[in-house]
């Protein structure tokens, strides 16, 4: 029966988004209840499993995981509201159909950090790390992985429109930045989503902490 | 009857003062027995749930764990002494009516570094991050929080008549530094002061690197 | 029966290798699905037991890992592959035969910041530590451990030959960094193995913070 | 009994000393085997409770703590030998009889950058911080704490006498720097030891990030 196969996917889904924010929540990423999860349930029409909204992500429960269409409305009654960045969600997994299973949000140090020290030149540059590997589809580390930075904004239809712009001009990047706002990125599954967090939270430390320990040197090549 | 339910909110507010203890322990925020919290049971007459002194704060019980009256004295027979530092949760839950059913204090390495790096200036200006909608009333990430810095005393009437007149004076702060000492901060109920000590945390952190990596820039954003 | 025997090392060493896998995952040594573990069975003909490629650390399970021979193909059926790293495990405990009982690789932060900043220089020079002290054969702090660079490469081939040429040139070093890529050590076991990295990892993270707070001194102790 | 009772002291003494190196290990102070802790049993003749040479202190187990006399000779026979710096454990004991009834000593990061930076002017200055009141009988923020250096010797002897004569020049002291080496402090009691730990790894933080991040301003503060 579908629909109980629907309950199955959201009772698993549910319990694999908790346990992602639990672990996030210990890597300090997710503090004063930022971030939110999602994972695809059916795609057409669309059916996206994700956190309500103003949630401690250290103690998430899976029944604080709930269901939305593709406008952002959720399709279930309940209490519970989703986050109003439900919207960039569903634009996530709708203008990246094959790669994007799953998205995730997180606010960590670094990426802040970055999210405004790169934003004049749009975006992070990854360039010859060999951990850039774990990215879906990348074979080398001769690779440039480009992180583009989108400004922050309160309208949401404005900020999902500036994100589906994003995301039509950087077809081969897998993240993007919200300026002093923190990290989306996707995977086809919630595991490959959280692989890509992993690989891009360890670079922006390493990028942010080279640049601070290269002043001395009056090097360009952050800044050139 | 009132005093069983006086009994049972003692009891509540203990374990979940012991909880937040054995977590900010665990991030380096109550070392050396540093720190104290508090919860309001009742606001007229005030009886006021705090920490006992100088306790390990990774190890904490539900029976160190105190009431004291308006004036900080403890309102029941036993050998465990408050705080001194009481007298500012007293001030802070008096002076903050409305905003102040619970009062954290930390000591965290970001925190102590820019109570004295912003001396000179008064405060810690936090502006433009998304991260501070998790401040009680804060809807937009384009917001400037300042958090007033207070020099340190280890005379407490002095120390709370100044944390007096730092508090009306900046009305819409949530919380307060000591100078080369910790923070303060509040909210509605234990979970709200700790969401926003995490904010907080989040944002002096991000605050401190950023100006460490900038310095080759010559900026003076945060210097001006 | 010596099958027996094997089969029982197998177990230990499986079990061994994922605790390993557990710790470093949970200090961030081994994210996105990064760095890969090895031991010794038998030497002649060798057996060499791995994990498998492309593996969530933190979650590494005993049956993950497998056994390879000489030229790093798989002794056993199965669907896991070994990863292409494999060789470089190989190379060493032929080229080390009396010391490498296990081999390590990690991708750290600070190895990777490191691996590129002294990589003009050809390594990392590690001096009059005490904490040298914990690597096999030292007896002194007044030693000068020297941690060889070599350029990354997704050539297998090429990459191996040319860690036999560093391995050769450097007769008393406990490691390689590999470029823009992580570190490899090895000990008599697994434990002096993983001894290796905590004191490698500790000093490296000594060395990148002492580059960064000296910068202002204009100290050429680390650029001479 | 007598026998009995010292028995019980020692059991006791073994399980609180595993459980410190357990958390230090989780911190990150005592890899690659470093680092050793201790209490006394009895003063007259002196029996000292110590950890065994070159152990694993995330897995340290009670029985892998053993008695040593003023000596520093083992009392009772088994394989597990003491520390070479167990020498230095029974002078700090002897020289601070008031004071010192437990002795830990632990590599941090911090603690072995500032042992490196400040070795030319002889020791660390910590000045007006709260935190300082958790060390034994400082009762305000208004406290110069000096923390003194001394270098590094292989030579057990001539390195007990140095520690001598530091700790005779600064009797108001907690604890005592090993340059590139580590932290030596001490209490009346192995919980006030690891108070005085803490207090002062927390402060050795404060003071590495500030100098890093002063840089800029040129403040001669740090290096007058």
């Amino acid at each position: 029966m579908p629909s109980a196969g629907a309950h199955r996917n959201l009772e698993e889904a549910a319990r694999a988004i908790a346990d992602t924010g639990r672990r996030f929540y210990q890597r300090g990423w997710v503090w004063g209840t930022a971030g939110n999860f999602s994972t695809v349930l059916s795609s057409d029409p669309l059916a996206l499993a994700i956190t309500a909204s103003s949630l401690h992500k250290g103690e998430l429960q899976p029944d604080q995981v709930i269901v939305v269409d593709e406008r952002g409305k959720p399709t279930s009654p309940g209490r519970l509201r989703p986050s109003a960045e439900c919207l960039l969600h569903v634009r996530i997994v709708r203008d990246r159909p094959r790669e994007a299973g799953a998205v995730l949000h997180t606010h960590s140090v670094w990426g802040t950090i970055l999210s405004e020290h790169f934003a004049a030149k749009g975006g992070v540059e990854l360039q010859g790390y060999e951990i850039l590997k774990g990215l879906a589809g990348v074979s080398t580390h001769q690779r440039t992985e480009f992180v583009p930075i989108l400004d922050n904004d309160q309208d949401m239809d404005r900020l999902q429109a500036g994100l589906g712009k994003v995301l039509a001009r950087n077809m081969s990047s897998h993240a993007v930045l919200l300026r002093k706002h923190g990290l989306y990125t996707w995977g086809e599954t919630l595991a490959d989503a959280e692989r890509h967090i992993e690989v891009l939270e360890f670079l922006f430390e390493v990028v942010g902490r080279t640049i601070t320990m290269r002043q001395h040197e009056g090097e360009a090549i952050w800044h050139s």
